[in-house]
């Protein structure tokens, strides 16, 4: 299968200063074969780009996808009444198909966003890939551990690990994950560990998310939560931690000292609407560990439209150092592409427009009011663009969306079915 | 003229709580003549909002229309080199007719993402008047004063206030505009307040915007910013604060003693984008002060669309405070609709559905994916919609976007005469 793109604007987010370029882009199969001022080449689709930027794919490092229908649902609420009254009872009649059909409308909502990769961690996981599978989306998947029914969900890991990670050409990587150091005792955590090592895996935790974590953390074992993590050698994995909002000077010498692979996954928007705080990326980065971005699931956030996360992340980032150089736009694309690839040990494949690398690619329209003058088009990206812009998505090297229309997808169909789980559950 | 819109689901704004229900709408001319549930009428037009939420249109109360060109031009920088190095030397050289192109942009952005009634300040505003007409839009507007080239603009504004604020049935009505009280020595500040006075109009001002206008005034005047204006008699007249950042207890006091009319406009945008510091709405309307949002010009904030200040104002409030109940999405819509009016000065004409208000109304297609499930409409609204999700605008009982087309508008035109300005000027 060979996939023509002419007339293209191409944001390639290689280097460290936008790279904006007029060419042409050569798919073959699964990947990105030639980029080239004119290609002249028989090939089975053509896609003119004319007023679009193309630039990669967006990657949402932290999603519960199962958790659309709580999109709303008893909000504006304080933590622990939310868990306790509103999230908790529902997950808890949660059966698998609906976690097939809230995580299948996650995907949509993701990929007409522009987001082509996510990292998700969730239970039921099966059935979320299932959804993963038939929408085209790229994924990490993981079943979030705590400490009851380990032995169950470890067994699944090992043998979804086995169907979906040799395979260079899945568009599915298993990970392991024991859920936060709260909630996870130390063997459940040496479990994950010694799991993600036995796999050659990477291991996704929540991390210094809340104040009252680190309070949690510290009354019970007298350290920090990244010391806790470090001293039952997580860092000895690649990982993605969740949140980071909590951690210290000391905590960031930890995770140099152990040079992590992997990084953290910034929440901006859940970190505000639960009044977590207010991450440091700012000083992460100075620190040269990788920050990407993520959503969270609904209900912490309200849209899994990385766009906002993007905005939000920036607009954090400016108030809080009261500083307006401290990120800038093209920082803040790099965290959502090439940084979250890093970010989930991707890199290699996903995260730029490079020869070789993985066709996940999204096509933004440029020509609209709110995107006018070009003075600064990652400006106008980061700053003015959202979810909605997108006109085009390429996942895998496949066409999932064109002209903002799903290819072999019923959207009606989707929201349908989340609307009668919502009914049942939600009311 | 009478227009019927029917199949709809009316939020209406009025009450302290969401208030939805289906009802048809009756439009005579320019206002709201009957809301019911089946109205059956001799019409000129129909409407069918079928799987649209009908709102009242958003109010913007702090703008600056011309600025467009500035999108994205010399992003990301520090605020005086950013002034002095990027806006500056550009409005020097602004023609009129520039002023009238780069506004008529800022209106259809603004039409296109929901805002039906702005509040803007700037100079050459004859020119952005024309732009307005054409458009559709309602506004206020103001010749911005600073020390110098007083008597032209005072004459300006009298002139074009008596055009326009003695007809009832006018979109436009002209307030006075001292720049801001660093701008603005005690002479320039009182002309402005015995001509509001005169014209029996408001006054719309920037004030406690950065920690630097807190420190130039109290230096030179030995007060704080709303101080000075109280001592000047600004609050005698009604007023429309922009920004409000740093006012303390004390100053909260003075606007309550002199129990002042319109309130502050909240930009969180372009609070965050320049660092300029996190306006504590929670407290403000606490002590019942009326909020209303605005985005500011383009430059210091990207995007005109309001349901982005929607956004960032519930976010920040919430992670300022550490408290997720600080601030609900209803809180959010009354602050851009019915909250906006009052700080206008405009709640008996606009802002809630009713019988008898202006027809300003917006439609918002609910039926997509990230609007599902419904479990709370608000939350979704303030949450997860963006511009491009209003699909028909209303002002003043004329539609002006339908289908998320303009009628009677050339928007390519305008975006070629936009562009052709930034190349002449942002180079």
């Amino acid at each position: 299968m060979k996939t023509l793109i002419t007339n293209s604007y191409i944001l390639d987010m290689v280097g460290d200063e936008p790279n904006i370029r007029k060419a042409d882009i050569l798919i073959e199969n699964n990947k990105i074969a030639r980029i080239d001022k004119e290609i002249i080449e028989e090939v089975d689709e053509k896609i003119n780009a004319k007023n679009m930027l193309v630039m990669p794919g967006l990657i949402n490092t932290h999603t519960h996808l199962a958790m659309s229908i709580f999109r709303g649902y008893k909000d504006d609420r304080k933590l622990m009444d939310w868990l306790e009254n509103a999230i908790f009872p529902v997950e808890d009649k949660l059966k698998p198909e609906d976690i097939y059909w809230n995580s299948y409308l996650s995907c949509l909502e993701m990929i007409k966003s522009g987001t082509t990769t996510c990292n998700d961690m969730y239970f039921g996981m099966n059935k979320a890939i299932e959804a993963i599978e038939v929408t085209g989306l790229r994924a990490i998947v993981a079943w979030s551990i705590t400490d009851d029914s380990i032995r169950d969900k470890i067994e699944k890991t090992r043998e979804y690990a086995k169907r979906y990670n040799d395979d260079e050409n899945s568009r599915i990587t298993v990970f392991t994950s024991p859920h936060a150091p709260y909630s996870c005792n130390p063997d459940t955590i040496k479990l994950c560990v010694d799991l993600a090592k036995e796999l050659k895996t990477g291991l996704h935790i929540h991390l210094a998310e809340t104040l009252n974590e680190v309070k949690i953390v510290k009354d019970r074992y007298g350290k920090s939560a990244t010391e806790y993590l470090a001293d039952l050698d997580v860092f000895d994995v690649p990982v993605v931690l969740a949140h980071g909002i909590y951690i210290s000077e000391k905590d960031i010498k930890i995770l140099k000292d152990h040079n992590i692979r992997g990084g953290i996954s910034h929440n901006p928007i859940s970190n505000c609407k639960l009044s977590s705080g207010i991450c440091d990326v700012v000083n992460l980065r100075k620190n040269e560990i990788n920050v990407g971005l993520g959503t969270d699931g609904i209900g912490s956030t309200t849209t899994l439209d990385m766009f906002e996360e993007m905005k939000t992340a920036a607009y954090l980032q400016k108030v809080n150092t009261m500083e307006p150089t401290a990120i800038k736009a093209y920082d803040i694309l790099k965290m959502s592409t090439i940084e979250g690839a890093k970010v989930l040990g991707l890199e290699n494949q996903i995260g730029t427009i490079e020869e070789g690398k993985k066709a996940d690619l999204i096509f933004i329209k440029t020509d609209k009011l709110h995107l006018c003058p070009e003075n600064d088009i990652c400006a106008n990206i980061v700053y003015s663009a959202n979810g909605s812009d997108v006109d085009t998505v390429m996942i895998d090297g496949k066409i999932i969306m064109q002209n903002r229309k799903m290819r072999n997808i019923n959207e009606r169909e989707v929201m349908k079915q989340v609307k009668k789980i919502a009914k049942r559950l939600c009311k």
